[in-house]
C-alpha cells in the first residue's frame, strides 16, 4: 500500500512536471522579456530621437530665412546639453523622487542592469533622455528670432535640469501626482503642456519680434515673416508623427508579454488615427474660414492630434481617437487665433500645439479612462503648467536682468545669423 | 509484476517529459511568436510610414517652386485621408472578401486580438494602413501642378475606400485572384501597378500643364518647369529606399520562426540589390545616350528596381534580383520617354517607375517561383490596373463635369502654392 | 529494497526533470536567440542604411550651390555601387580571409543560414554592406566640387571592392591584426580612419578648389563657398547621428542574451553621450574662439564625438564617454584649422573628423579596456590609414594620369551641376 502511494504521488509530481514543461512553452522566459523589454525601450529611443530632427527641421523651415542656422544650432546644442544635463543630474532627480514626495535626488546616473530589473538600465536612460530632448524642444521655436543663442542654452539647462524632471518626477516618478490618482500615459502634461507654458513665459519675457504686431487695428504685412521652406516644416512634421508612434507606443514600457505586445500596436492606430483627424481638420477649418487650405494648419493641426492623445491613448477606441484628435485640432486653431489678437509672437505655434491641446488631453482622459477623475486631472495639469510657467519666467526674467536674453535692434534687422552664427543659411543661387 | 510495469510506465513518461522541457528550450512560444510578429508589422508599418515623407520630399523636389506648398499639403492630407478611410471601411472592404470573391464588407475596423490570433490585430492594421497611404502617393506627383487640392483629396477617398482595397482584396484578402493562383509577394501589382494606371487616368483626364509640350516638333524649353530641389528628391528617394526594406521583408507577415526571420533578410538583400542595380543602370544609360549622368533617372532607376523586385523579392538569387532591378530601370527609362512622346505630362516619372516597371516585375515571378505561371500573372496584372484605371478615370472625369478638377490658368500661371495654399513654399534670400 | 532504490532514482530524475523544464522558462531557446539576433541586424543594417541619406544631405548642404546635384548623386551612386561590390566579391574578400592571414578570396556571396550560426547570413550581409557604404561616404565629401563624377565611382569600386575589404578584413575577418591583439569595437580605424585617410589621399592627388586659397598671406574671400542650405547639412548629421545607434549598438552582433541587450544599449548611451559632449565642445571652443557659436563645428563636433566613441562604446562610463568625446572634438577643431594651414581643400571637414577623431578613438582605447594595449592600438590604426592612404593615392593618380579626374577649369566655374549632371540642384524663386 506505502508503495503504491509511492507510485501515486510519483505520477502527480510527473503530471505536475509535464504541465510546467508544457507551460514552459507557451510563456515567454525572465530573460526573453528582459530582452524584449530593452528592445522596446530601445526602439522607442531610436523613434523619439528622431522628434528632435523632426522639430529642427519643423522650426527650421517656419522661421525667416535669417534666422534658421540660430534655430538649427539651437536644436542640435539642446538635444546634446539637455542629454547630458539629463545624466549629470536629471534622471535622478525625477526617478529618485520618494513615494508620494516632491523632488529626488541630484545624482549621477549608472547603469546597474539585473535580468530581474525587466530591461535594462541603459535602455531607460536612453529612451527618457530623449524625452527631455522633445521637451525642451518645445521651447525653442517659440522664442526664435530674437532670444540669443547661449541664454537659450542656459534655460535649456534649467529646463532638462530642474524644471522638467522635478515636475516629471510628481507622476513618472510616482511622486505626489502619481499617489493622488493623475493619469499621464505618455505626456500631453508632462512633456507637452510643461513645455509649451515654459515657451509662453519666454514668449511674454522676450516680447514679439520687431515689426511683428503693429499699432492696434493696423494691417501689418506678414511678409517679411515668411516661412523659409514649407517642404522642410512638413519633413519635420512627418518625423514628429513617426517618433511618436514611438514616444506613445514603447511609453507602454514592456514588450515581454501578449497584453504589452497589443498595447502597444492599438496606442500605434490612436496614435496614428488622432494625428490624421487633426490634419483634415486643419484642412477643413482653413479652407472653410480662409477659403485656403493653409498647409501650416494641417501640419499643426496633425501635431495638435497626435498632442491630445498621448494622455491616454490606450483606452480610447480609435473612433474616440479621432474625436479627440479632431477637437486638440480645433483647440490649437483658435489657440493660435487667441494668442495673435493677445499680440503674443509664438514663431511656430509651439503654445497653442502643445500646451493648449496638451492640456485638453490631460482632461480628456475620464471619457475613456474610467479610473481616472476630471478634477484630478485638472490639478495635475495645471500643476504642472503653473510650476513650469513661473519658473521659467524666473529663469528668463533673471537672465534679462543680468547677462541680456535679446539681440538689439540692429542685429535683429540683420538675423540672428549674421549676428549670432556667422554661417549663412542658404547660399542658393539658380 | 504490476508494480514492475508501474515503474516502466512512469519511467517512459518521465523520458517523454524530459524531452518535452528540451524541446521548449529550442522552440519559441505561442506568446512569443506572437510577439515577434506583432513586433515585425510594427517596425514595418514603421518603415513605411517613412515611405510616406519619402513620396513627399520627392514630389516637392521634382514640381517647380510654385507647386511645392501644394504637393507637402496633398501629401500630409492624403497620409491622413487614406489611414481614416481605410480605418472606416477600407480595411474590411479588403480583407471581408469572401473566399474566392469579388468584394468584403463596408465594415469598421476593430481590435479583437487573441494569442491565437498569431500577431495583434492593431499591428496588422497599422502595416496595411501605410500601404494603402503608399498607394494613392503614387498618384498626387503624377497629377502636380494643376489639378486642385479638394478634387484631389476626393481621389484619395475614393482611392483608399474603394479602388484599393477592392483590387487587393483579390489577392491579399483571398479573393478571386489569390484563388486562381496569382503571386504578388508586396505589391508590384496591388500597390504600383495599381497606384500608376490611377495616376495615368488622371494625367488623362487632367491634360499636361501650360506649355509643356509645344507644337508637333517644336522644341520646347524646360527651364520653366525646372525641379526646385534635387537634395529633396534624393532625400526622398533614400526614405523611399529604406522603407522598402519594411514593405517588402515584413510582407513575409511572421517573424517568429527561423525560416520567417531568415526570409525577411533574404527578402531586404534582394530588395536592396535591385534598387541597387536600378539606379546603376540608370546612370550607365543617360551616360551613354545624353552624355551627362541624370540624377534624377538614376534615383528613378532605384524606385523602378525597387518596385521591379517587389513581386517576388523571396524567391530569386541575389544575381536574379539585380537582373530584374536593372531591367525595371530599363523599362521606366523608355517608360518615360514613351509616356512624352504620347505628351501625357507626368511630373515625377510615377507612371513608369510605379505602373511600367510593378508590371515588369509581376511577370517576372515565373522565372524564379516555379510555382507560378506567366499567363496568371498576366492576368493579374492586367485586371488590376484595367480596373484601377477605369475606375480612377471614372471618378476624375466625374469630378471635371460636376466640381471641377484643374485650376484655371491665371492660377497655373500664378503657381498652385498661390491659388490653392496661400502660402508661398520658400522664402529664401541669401 | 530494490524498489524503493527505483522509486528514489525515479524521484531523482523527475526532480532533474523539473529543474530542466524550469531552466527552459529562465533561457531562451536556440531559435528565440536567431531570430534576436537577426533582427538586431536587420534593426542595425537600417539604422545604418539611414546614415547613406545623413552623408548625402550633410554634403549636400555644405557645397556651394553649383555641386548639389553631383553630390547627391555621387551619394546614391556609391550606395549602389558599393553594394554591389560588396555582394560580388568584397564580403568574402574581407570574411574569407585565413585566422591570421591577409587577405580573402574573390567570391560571390551567398546565403546559408543554419539555425545553428546563431542569425541568418542575409541580415549580417545587409548590416556589413551598410558598413561599407558609410566608408564610401567619407571620401565624396571631401573631393567635391571638382572630381568627375565617373571616376569617383571608379574609386568607389576599388574602395568597396579592396581597400575597405582587405584592411577590414584584417580585424573582422579575424586577419594578422586581430590575432595581435588589436581592438577596433565599431570602427573608428576600420571604417572611419581608413575613409578619411582615402579622402587625404584625394584630396592631395586633386588640389585645391580653384580660388580656395590664396597667395600666402592674402586674405581670401569664402563667400564663393558659402555652404548651400546649413538645414540640410543638420538634418544630415541628425540623421548620422541616429544612425550611429545601430552603427555601434549592433556591432555587439548579438541581441539574444541578458548581456547582449545590456550591452547594446549601454552603447547607444555612451555614443550618444560622445556625439552630445563633442557637440557643446564644438560650441564653446568656437564661441570662445571666433566669437560666433559655429553651428558647422558644433555639427562636426558631435561627428567627431562619435567617431571618437566608436572604437570602443561598450568599456567606457558614460563619464568616460564623454571626455573621449569632448576631445575628439578638440582634435578635429584644430585639424581642419591644420589642413587648412597645408591648403588641403577637404570641401566637409571629413579628414579631421573622421580620420584624426577616429585616430585618437582607437588610441583610447586602452584607458578603459584593460584587455588592449596602446602600442597595438598604434600599430592597428597606422597599418589600416597607411593601406588605406597609399591604396587611395595610386587609384587617384593612375586615374589622373590616364583618364583624368578633374573636371575643367571652364567647367568648375559653371559648376559640376552643370558640367557632369545637368540637372540644376535648386530651381528656387520667392
Amino acid at each position: 500500500m506505502k508503495k503504491h502511494l509511492l507510485i501515486f504521488t510519483l505520477t502527480g509530481i510527473l503530471f505536475f512536471s509535464l504541465i510546467e514543461s508544457s507551460s514552459a512553452a507557451t510563456t515567454i522566459s525572465e530573460e526573453g522579456q528582459y530582452i524584449f523589454n530593452t528592445l522596446a525601450f530601445y526602439i522607442g529611443g531610436v523613434l523619439v530621437a528622431l522628434m528632435a530632427a523632426g522639430f529642427c527641421m519643423l522650426e527650421s523651415g517656419l522661421v525667416t530665412t535669417k534666422s534658421v542656422s540660430t534655430i538649427a544650432a539651437k536644436n542640435v546644442g539642446k538635444f546634446a546639453i539637455a542629454s547630458l544635463v539629463f545624466f549629470f543630474w536629471g534622471y535622478n532627480l525625477a526617478y529618485g523622487i520618494p513615494e508620494g514626495g516632491y523632488i529626488g535626488k541630484f545624482l549621477i546616473w549608472s547603469e546597474a542592469s539585473k535580468i530581474s530589473t525587466g530591461y535594462s538600465d541603459s535602455s531607460d536612460w536612453f529612451f527618457q533622455a530623449m524625452f527631455v530632448c522633445a521637451t525642451v524642444s518645445i521651447v525653442s521655436g517659440a522664442v526664435a528670432e530674437r532670444i540669443k543663442i547661449w541664454p537659450f542654452f542656459f534655460f535649456a539647462i534649467a529646463m532638462a535640469g530642474f524644471i522638467y524632471p522635478v515636475s516629471m518626477g510628481w507622476q513618472w516618478g510616482k511622486g505626489w501626482l502619481y499617489t493622488s490618482g493623475f493619469s499621464d500615459f505618455a505626456g500631453s502634461t508632462l512633456v507637452h503642456a510643461c513645455g509649451g507654458a515654459a515657451a509662453l513665459a519666454g514668449v511674454i519675457v522676450l516680447g514679439a519680434r520687431n515689426g511683428r504686431f503693429g499699432a492696434k487695428g493696423q494691417k501689418i504685412s506678414m511678409e517679411p515673416f515668411a516661412a523659409s521652406s514649407i517642404p522642410l516644416v512638413t519633413l519635420g512634421t512627418f518625423l514628429l508623427w513617426f517618433g511618436w508612434f514611438g514616444f506613445n507606443g514603447f511609453s507602454q514600457l514592456a514588450m515581454g508579454t501578449f497584453s504589452d505586445a497589443t498595447a502597444i500596436t492599438k496606442i500605434a492606430v490612436n496614435t496614428h488615427l488622432a494625428g490624421a483627424a487633426g490634419c483634415v481638420t486643419g484642412a477643413i477649418i482653413t479652407r472653410l474660414i480662409g477659403g485656403k487650405t493653409d498647409i501650416i494648419m494641417m501640419l499643426n493641426g496633425a501635431l495638435a492630434g497626435l498632442v491630445s492623445i498621448t494622455a491616454e491613448p490606450l483606452t480610447p477606441t480609435p473612433l474616440q481617437a479621432i474625436i479627440i484628435g479632431s477637437i486638440g485640432s480645433i483647440i490649437m486653431y483658435y489657440g493660435t487665433k487667441f494668442l495673435e489678437s493677445q499680440r503674443l509672437d509664438d514663431v511656430v505655434g509651439a503654445i497653442p500645439v502643445h500646451m493648449f491641446a496638451g492640456i485638453w488631453g490631460t482632461l480628456a482622459v475620464p471619457i475613456t479612462n474610467a479610473e481616472t477623475l476630471f478634477g484630478t486631472q485638472m490639478m495635475g495639469a495645471l500643476s504642472v503648467c503653473v510650476f513650469s510657467f513661473i519658473l521659467s519666467y524666473i529663469v528668463f526674467k533673471a537672465m534679462k536682468e543680468t547677462i541680456g536674453i535679446r539681440i538689439s535692434k540692429q542685429a535683429e534687422k540683420l538675423g540672428t545669423d549674421v549676428s549670432e552664427i556667422g554661417v549663412a543659411a542658404y547660399a542658393i543661387r539658380d
